[in-house]
């Protein structure tokens, strides 16, 4: 019996980036956050010999010279960018994945901005050495319907409770990520995270709701429908209940008007929609 | 040497209430974490008898009865109502207190909404047996400008290494709460909400700075000037640094173009800034 | 009518400060955070003359540069070796409040350490041109009884639907903080504080409680009684709410077995315990 | 070109959980944070047909009864009851995984505990028709040494600025989770679970570290070795980095004695230790 050494990635993470562009009295900002992982020949690393170790400090020197040499444009492509350098140059290492999270900021003026505390945009990028993926995505979309939405037909058993309705709120944080079926040099990054957003919002607003499970497939099929370059969509839904104040002890009915909103526990409903002719890629996520 | 009661207070805290109403196709929603605290003579609670005690669990139902009875309007209006409540019918209980954060949302379609990140309205409501006071506030403005601050001219001990600089990003988390002169039922909560936030972002944008603490005093200066039914304004200025990253070694310059965000430590800059004329009401905060 | 300045302070905060004694094989560590917040006549600062200002960066340096120079003891030491070198000093600096979190860490070896993840001891300086306060504290100290709780004879009303009962599980998060009756400079500050520590335990775990209200009581003054060199003791207790689980509708009864831990809303209750014959000060706070 | 579902699952996540034994006048306490999450031919229910569907509201409650009805003990033992529960009575069901988070508690008294703020317990249990799977681990354990660790001897390029050190800081807050080769009813998964995190916290303070990823490797590789019921160790260690504070500024050096702690950016080192003789099961985790 022998003990060894299995799959193993390193590091640096969450590297805080704010680029600005002074091109003229009208500048542009960039936030970002941004996290390195490298995985390849380690084994030796892993013994104390760091001869092939790339350090995670200098990964970090490298997401702010990059940003300054090669500017900060649309989140994939500085990902593509930093990625690849990483395999390109460094013998022992044979996979890069860039995460990237950016912050919203709105304009107020020539100079000034206001964070943007709606969701962040998200990427991560995974690149070998004779392939790359990009996934795409967001995070922190809280949206909420107070009607529309149904709940009952389902498995009752010696330990339900829970009553059926036909009418309830229906609430949820959407976190989502999508794979580009191919990886371009001149992808459409931004114009296509505008149609993707657009369709999950457009797809949870305009659905009749059975279940949360129904929203998430009409909301990662719609993005699919609209927007060709995508391979699949991921979608992670916390149903944030909303459950009815029970006033009939102060001799008041609820029809439907209040309600407490509730942390935990919650439901978290979870899937995949996918395209039937894309082919899998596992290791893009 | 005798051990003796102080000051205390006792209340149900963080109570999460959505309120909806459907007079028609069209709902609206208004979604708030409401705290309520209450002090009198409760010394006997502090010895086990409970006669003069009103459960917070009490107070977290009076919370949805009132908007269920009376809706939810303005904070401000919500807040009044029930603290006039308890001081009211409870014998023990001279004093009342309700925080209100209103989380904003915005709408989607006739029954759908997304949560604004952005700041949420604050407000915090006091009633004794004689008197009302207000505080308004918002947290959670988040304000960068790329230029226009500088900072030199200070101190400088044996403790200094911070270099001058005459163009520097300067950003700051606005956690801003002000004062009511008077308290009228038929006050405009909302229209003076927009104003106050209106002019502190207007004072950020439009001054040029040479300390946070100057871009403080104009803050709140300008939310005085244009807003005559405060008293006085709290501004509390978390200096958010960006710091320039050194790419000398690298053979790049920085021309302030590449920032690193950092967490902590971080500047922070407090102040008030008041009429002279209005009589001050610590008891107000 | 005219707008003025009123009070007003700044300061570095948060500064993370990990202090190593290497002075044979074993070392010692102290990790600290702390923050410093000035006063003074300040007035000109805030129209953007900086002469009197001295920089939080400037702060900064100080605490590492004296964790150097005079070694970091108890935080109530260093936080008053901090505050006075600010006050005496600066011209334009008259008051100095300096707040330290020690994060406390259990040794492994002689120099090896794991992070001890209980409550996390506290100290607020405050010294001024003539005087000193200290306040002493704790957080995150989270207690529970499983029994020997009651909470009945409370008052009714129209919103009332709690049920009475006689036996409860009390559960709190203790924040609790004390002032010095007098600061001297060969105070035994660790012995005190392991002395308040265990007092606010014994008298939690010893009190036959009917309501949290009284268990404060119990707490603050168990403490002052211990320790005759504290003046006042203030408690912050949020009642972390532990409801029966109702599960009757599974045929099982529920004995005070199965319970859920709720986050929010909870009830809070706070409160002073203090000596009749001590002076107050409320500046200390 | 055709849309459809992919990998889905769902459940109720984070119910909190506190199971108190009364037995006699000393009292036991077990407290839970339980997620259930459920797979299997849920098609139907993406398109609005709750007809397989067990509600979420009906998982929690399974969680509770189960509680009552046949206690809590190893958090181990009671997810695979859950888990198995769900898999043979719903016939839509074919794989569950019940995730389970312990909060430690420490006894003060027969019926009163200090939650104990150190690491927490985890348990990730998947159960499918015909096999179960378990992984245990903790989260939360940080650790330091003050020396006995060097970084030198790396790759050096262009974006290099990092220098070599022989005596340096390293802290970390270990993540573990480890599978189990076999699952029987009768494992010692307490005294499992003890034994590895003793071992982690030796090999953490006992090796002369020229990496983290070489002591993450001794960590995993110890745990292996001391307990044969292990087929594998995966590790997620964040390098937590301290860094000299430059006093020569100020006059004074720092030999190693005055850090600051840095919140991010931070290294991320992530690894898995194995047997050679194991069979592999990603389904496990």
């Amino acid at each position: 019996m022998a003990i060894t050494l299995g799959d193993n990635r390193y590091g640096k993470a969450e590297v805080r980036l704010v680029r600005v562009v002074r091109d003229g009295a009208r500048h542009e900002l960039r936030d970002l956050t941004v996290s390195v992982a490298l995985a390849g020949d380690l084994a030796a690393a892993h013994e104390g010999d760091n001869s092939g170790v790339l350090p995670t400090d200098t990964q970090k020197n490298t997401v702010y010279a990059f940003a300054k040499r090669y500017g900060v444009g649309e989140p994939e492509a500085f990902g593509l960018l930093l990625a690849r350098h990483f395999v390109d140059t460094q013998p022992t290492i044979s996979w890069a994945r860039v995460d990237l999270i950016e912050h919203p900021w709105s304009r107020l003026g020539p100079h000034s901005f206001a964070r943007d505390g709606g969701p962040t945009r998200v990427a991560s990028v995974t690149v070998t050495g004779d392939a790359s993926h990009v996934v795409s995505g967001l995070a922190g979309l809280v949206l909420l319907n107070t009607t529309d939405s149904e709940f009952h037909g389902y498995v009752r058993d010696g330990y339900t409770t829970l009553p059926e309705t036909t009418d309830r709120v229906l609430a949820t944080e959407v976190s989502a990520r999508w794979r580009w079926a191919s990886v371009g040099a001149a992808a459409s990054w931004g114009a296509s995270f505008q149609g993707v957003r657009d369709a999950l919002v457009e797809a949870f607003v305009e659905t009749y709701s059975y279940s949360l499970q129904q929203t998430l497939y009409a909301m990662g099929s719609r993005a699919l429908e609209k927007q060709p370059e995508l391979a699949e969509v991921r979608l992670v839904l916390p149903n944030k209940h909303h459950f009815l104040v029970d006033l009939a002890p102060f001799g008041l009915d609820n029809d439907n008007e209040v309600y407490v909103a509730t942390d935990r526990p919650y439901g978290l409903i979870e899937g995949t929609v996918l395209r039937d002719d894309a082919p899998p890629a596992p290791e893009a996520w």
